[in-house]
């Protein structure tokens, strides 16, 4: 796709990095960082798997699909990164991590479900119905879940900062929802979607490990505050990826966003830098939802034209910059240096 | 509808005394309940409705769609009424009575997705008007914003009570889905699928009431039995309506189980009565999912054939039994009395 030219040439994001076969430093990141906490992380994914568990099989089924498959892991690993690199030396914060990975999940489940308006323009499968009623439902099991593992922690604090967290993901959810197909909603209203459906969760992960090592408030809040521009940076990547990433090579799909008519920052800066023949394009493609096969390769075109691409990833890599800037409270360590380079991954435009 | 002359002639439900505008004994139950926890309630509603705020506009119009709207509000109501019955003094049962409403909101919103209800209450069910996929979110937030509420009452006990109850909740909506159009999954898994997704909030709801009062263990055992089997003869009375209740008196729509192949009580007696012939009606109807219109007063009929509303009702009597009996460790008061009645109430065939 023609538009990759236009994107700086070595981007790659955590969403890359499962796939990519190549050595590129890009990587050594979050390859470090999953070293680093290794046995934690093997113990946690234990974790995650015996409390999956239910006598309604079709429970583990569904949530081995997305919660054991594999995936990422950021989430938890934040948690158990920040919790080592606050020196902490206990087990709290194994059941911690497989919490955040269980919300995390649940809102993955929850937003898979797709109204009947979407499913009659082909974005679901024709199992979509029976995928919807068990998505919600192993949802909804998976987010009680990892509030009992919190119950039996016993910490009221980390209790806190997670059913909040869990209230902002769902705010966040819903703001996108409403501003769905609405360019006029703005970028301000972007950047509180993307907050809550996506930063509030790293923002918790990582207060919790300082929380568990029982550090003062100081690095409490400077965790979190890495946490949330982390989180601004990862999203912002993904929505760009959204209009630029290489199906073939990333094993992304490309625009999902648009068919959805989700209004996410490349589009903003498209809208906003367009002609008033762009800007009806963009208004019919995304605020009257009419879509023709070939509006996609359009709205790259247009985003491409005005380096949207580019302009998104300049912000995420502020974000990454805000995110190592809060570690600089904590001593040098291992950790600190992993969640330093996962910050400059994230939006990598190294080499 | 001409199974109703096969019922007993003056059954009435918690889910009738919303509408019936006559003075039938049977409303009284609930009457009374309401008002000798009448301030407690008032102030529960306050609480409800400040919670359910947020900036997200669409948050408190979705959830005042069913929580302000109004309703039965029996679950709060029995917290409250549980926490007066065990003497207590303070306001921590106000909060987590709305708790477990907002719990029971949450539930019913992500029930609608799932069974795609066109009528609740008689009014259009939320994801009707607002669609699907914000009847999941909007049900996330009021879910977390029930957790919020009690972290900030402070009690683990609550926690671990509500959190195992929104467990087994989930468990019991999947066991639903999973022995849909099943009619082989029979009588045992039917009972657990209400155990779970009726009787375990009904229970917790009850429960939560002695442990704000600082009860012994057997009083909070005892008011949890109560809850449960008020629960399973709630959930008994409900299945029954669905095949025998009149749409225009109670505001109910009859068939929706039928439509959606539910294994429910009434359908499992018809089918274990019926002849070769009526079971293979049930297999087409519920297990293929094969119905023309005619087929719902078919499915009545034969239910009328065999009582099976007449059985199922007396099961859901006997539960309502136990439930009286698990209160009679308690001593005599205005509100163990009120509890006795509702169940009565919640089965009644008195005249």
């Amino acid at each position: 796709m023609g538009v990759l030219a236009n994107m700086p040439s070595t981007v790659a994001t955590i969403d890359a990095v499962d796939r990519a076969e190549s050595g590129r430093p890009a990587e050594d990141a979050l390859t470090r960082l999953v070293r680093l906490v290794d046995a934690d992380l093997q113990e946690c994914n234990r974790t995650i798997v015996a409390n999956m568990n239910s006598d309604v099989e079709l429970i583990p089924q569904l949530a081995a699909h997305l919660v054991a498959a594999g995936g990422k892991r950021i989430r938890p690993l934040l948690t158990l990164a920040a919790a080592r690199m606050c020196a902490y030396e206990g087990h709290r914060h194994i059941d911690l991590a497989a919490c955040v990975e269980f919300i995390h999940t649940a809102t993955l489940l929850h937003d898979d479900v797709v109204d009947e308006s979407l499913l009659r323009r082909g974005l679901a499968s024709a199992n979509a119905v029976f995928g919807n009623k068990a998505s919600v439902l192993v949802g909804d099991f998976l987010f009680a879940r990892a509030f009992q593992l919190m119950v039996a922690d016993g910490s009221l604090k980390v209790l806190d900062i997670l059913c909040r967290a869990s209230a902002t993901i769902a705010e966040g959810e819903v703001l996108q929802l409403v501003t769905q197909n609405d360019l006029a909603s703005g970028e301000a209203q972007y950047l509180q979607v993307i907050g809550g459906k996506t930063a509030a969760l790293f923002t918790a992960a990582c207060e919790v490990g300082a929380v568990v090592a029982d550090r003062p408030l100081a690095e409490e809040q400077a965790l979190g505050q890495y946490g949330t521009a982390l989180g601004m940076a990862f999203q912002l990547v993904d929505d760009a990826l959204d209009y630029a990433a290489d199906q073939a090579t990333l094993g992304k799909t490309v625009g999902d966003d648009f068919r959805e008519g989700k209004v996410t920052l490349p589009v903003l800066l498209a809208y906003a830098a367009g002609d008033s023949e762009e800007r009806a394009f963009w208004e019919r493609t995304i605020d009257q939802s009419e879509q023709t096969d070939a509006d996609l390769d359009h709205a790259m075109a247009l985003i491409a034209r005005h380096d949207c691409i580019g302009a998104t990833l300049r912000r995420a890599a502020e974000f990454a910059d805000q995110a190592k800037a809060s570690l600089s409270i904590f001593p040098a360590s291992p950790y600190r240096d992993a969640l330093v380079a996962v910050a400059d991954y994230t939006v990598s435009r190294a080499s």
